[in-house]
């Protein structure tokens, strides 16, 4: 079973130049995660259109699913709608639906400022989900998320549901070995269970061990059969502990 | 004035999978921008060859330096070195400097696992500064920094100086007015102040502002007039105060 994959396309100079701490990659990592969704690529980019056209066209035809993050606002700053149209060669289109949804919200004060907010790449679908007063506006495969962390998370808390795949089975070793000496025997342990996703991670700052081995799939067994052939491998007086 | 630009390359499956968070990507942001560089781009990927290759290729040729972060270790997920090597059809190469170093620090330990330590992609050369027992390894303009974040942060607070450039100049304005409602006002002070980066970012939890917004250039007086014209432009009642 070919696995689910994804991206994140942040966009916003705020994040480049340090004005604001990126919340909604960190935060979507976990959630990919634990939906059992292989995350493969982040990107930060700044609030430029063929920066955006190209992180997201080049995203959104080598990952099942792209979210992006900001971008989404009134301002001149907020590029993501006309990037994400240019990535796809769409024009943009005000649409009938959330045009309705922002006259009906906002009445009186509905300027052309706030209409814009109905403008969308043609061909887009919007996403409902209970809980939600604004539906999350996707286009292709492209899920287009607000930069504000509390909404970001809200919006995607309310579809992560659509996302669930088979979950990711992990097993963790640490030892005190040094990496230098465990780098062979891994070798072969790589190479004889390549259906594990087998990492090293050294530690210099931790009294307890030096390095940290993880092994992850998506089949439960191959870990199990996996951790069984390390451990062997490795000198148990040194091992600290498996989770 | 063309400011010098950079890319940030993070290499490495364990921060995409939420295994580790990332911290160096982060930590250079700040640096970056205090050393008035402009950080243009953050990538992070998976321990792939092909993927590391191009984005090391793309980054190299887009901006003036590149630091990757990562995958520099012995074991068979350490795969930057080759990458950065294929990114610029480099053969790898054992540095003699850096073999004799790994010689001398490890001694009868130096076997074939710890001398693989000096494989660098040919051409590559050494950054050399006080405080720092190896150097930093660079291929053209990309600095390949370790993943372990006490190393990252301390190479890399090493060779800081190298980069240094004219400051950014920066000012904040935060107010109470809606995005919405500032947006064409904005429009102006944007389309008359085109070297000055001016950002806009409404906050839906702080009881204080509604909307910060920021003014950056290398140019001082440039900041001064925007703001100046910014100022003028907004509802003096709403502001709450600029810094």
């Amino acid at each position: 079973m070919r696995q689910k994959t994804a991206a994140i396309v942040v966009i916003g100079n705020e994040i480049l130049t340090g004005k604001s701490q990126d919340e909604n990659a960190r935060f979507l990592i976990g959630e990919l995660h634990s939906l059992g969704v292989a995350l493969r690529r982040i990107v930060v980019i700044p609030d430029e259109l063929d920066d955006i056209a190209a992180a997201v066209r080049e995203c959104s035809s080598r990952f099942d699913y792209v979210f992006t993050s900001g971008g989404v606002g009134p301002t001149h700053d907020d590029l993501t709608i006309e990037g994400i149209a240019r990535a796809f060669g769409r024009a943009i289109v005000r649409n009938p639906e959330l045009a309705d949804m922002i006259r009906g919200y906002f009445g009186d004060e509905a300027d052309e400022a706030r209409m814009r907010m109905a403008d969308t790449p043609d061909g887009s679908h919007l996403v409902r989900e209970e809980g939600l007063r604004w539906p999350v506006l996707a286009t292709e495969n492209v899920y287009i998320l607000p930069g504000v962390p509390e909404l970001f998370r809200k919006k995607f808390e309310a579809i992560r549901e659509r996302f669930r795949a088979e979950p990711f089975h992990t097993s963790i070793v640490y030892t005190r070995e040094d990496e230098f000496d465990i780098a062979p025997r891994l070798d072969r342990v790589v190479a004889l269970h390549a259906d594990v996703e087998i990492g090293s991670y050294p530690n210099y700052t931790s009294e307890e061990y030096r390095v940290k081995i993880t092994l992850e799939s998506k089949n439960a067994d191959s870990v199990k059969n996996a951790l069984r052939a390390l451990i062997e491998m490795m000198d148990p007086t040194a091992m600290v502990r498996i989770e």
